[in-house]
């Protein structure tokens, strides 16, 4: 199911600099009970990576409402995806952009991925990555939509008893998963990459942040080694869709699923809870 | 005009993932008298592109046919540019490709841009851009669908009378044009970026190189700085659209459009003659 600029299609024109030059953002929401969870906060960091690309984001308010028709409409999944792609749209001379921009926003609608409870409950497996992170600043943090390094990064392997992949940058500093953020406990302290030369700053990481701080956890974001995670006494990955999963398996480094982590996920059903009342 | 994998339409499934993020590859050719110059070349580069991203290539001989037939069903265009799009096609979950991939292939003509000759015979202007180009040896080199930095850089001006920004990267190295291959004369030698951990490896920039070195002028790739760039004898741009641009200004520093440039100029416009002839 896909609103195209608020019209029922499936499909863009090839020249939409979104296809031709990947030159948009996108976010991706989980559903709950026809409700698009922390729906504000993913309209929050749409905007804000609209602003940092040059693209005027498209209205909040009209973003809202066509992600809640969508939802409604495909009421009968109780969970659910809700990927907003929004681009810099047609026109200009080649890399260069038109004098007027009129994005493109693409909302659609996918069913849940099916993983197992297991994984928030006793952990996953991940590995090292190959394919490297490159630096870059002026594009650090934002979920734009160019996506060849995870791409490369999650072709790498293709057995199933391996969840995540995790991603080092150029200069081997951990930065992240194919398709999450990467935080790790020492000593009662929680660590986190710095997202200042490549990485997404996800919207789950942000709130795991801002519920540690508020509970008392100290969160430092910092550049670490392999061998720094490696030592850690709880490491877990997070995005929006998959909440937590602890790692109990990174290689041959075995971990078991910490209470710091038990704890950043009961705080985080609750938070989440809580915002699905607001919202509903 | 526009084949998507053969057919004559203009729109793609927004699950391609070209689209989704920018998971793909693209030439653009010149057409000069209904022929596309250099195809051969462009071919091959596409091959190894595909190759080094794990796409599986369409057939040579499909992409030949193809490119042909659209530019004989638009023939009263002297002049034109063929673009040709292979992406990993639809599918996969998340980043994670399908198993069996299935690539889109998209060929379109376009106008010949209206470049003023003079660009070539007298010179442009350019400037460095403050937008950096990252750094990642897995995706340097390639000819592939994440441009976000170049449609970044490329915002950085509008003023007509500048014709090309260049691009340093994050290491303060000069890499590139926006859409340019960047060359530099000193002492009778020739000198050009290695590209091993960012920029795109322009078909313009190796004909001029194989060029040159049978023409016994030898060619240095190697890294370089701004003032190395701006103490040069004769500087100019290279692409498969606009050929070679001599650098007549960048920022406040003159060039003038010297002998070597021009011998080169010269020895291009035979070499692609040949390459027409031949294909004709």
């Amino acid at each position: 199911m896909i609103l195209i600029n608020g019209e029922s299609k499936a499909h863009i024109e090839i020249s939409d600099r979104g296809f031709q030059y990947g030159d948009g953002l996108f976010e991706t929401i989980e559903v709950r009970d026809d409700q698009p969870v922390f729906l504000e906060r993913h309209l929050a960091r749409l905007n804000s990576g609209c602003r940092r690309l040059h693209i005027p984001c498209p209205d909040a308010e009209l973003l809202r409402l066509e992600a809640k028709e969508l939802c409604r409409r495909w009421h009968t999944h109780r969970r659910a995806v809700l990927k907003i792609i929004v681009t810099r749209g047609s026109g200009g001379r080649g890399y260069r952009q038109p004098d007027a921009i009129h994005p493109t926003r693409v909302l659609s609608l996918h069913p849940y991925p099916d993983y197992p409870e297991t994984y928030s409950e006793r952990g996953v497996v991940a590995r090292f990555c190959a394919t490297r992170l490159g630096l870059n600043p002026a594009l650090a943090g934002i979920k734009h939509l160019n996506r060849l390094e995870q791409v490369m990064a999650r072709a790498e392997w293709s057995e199933p008893d391996i969840q995540e992949g995790l991603m080092l940058d150029v200069n081997d500093y951990v930065i992240e998963g194919t398709m999450t953020n990467l935080f790790y406990v020492k000593n009662n302290s929680l660590y986190t990459a710095e997202l200042v030369q490549s990485g997404v700053a996800g919207i789950m990481r942000g709130i795991i942040t801002a519920l540690s701080v508020d509970h008392g956890l100290p969160v430092i974001e910092h550049r670490f080694s392999k061998d720094e995670l490696l030592s850690a006494d709880e490491a877990f990955v997070c995005n929006s869709i998959i909440g937590v999963w602890p790692i109990k398996q990174i290689e041959t480094a075995h971990f078991s699923v910490g209470p710091v982590t038990q704890r950043i996920q009961s705080w985080l059903d609750k938070f989440a809870r809580n915002d699905c009342m607001e919202a509903g």
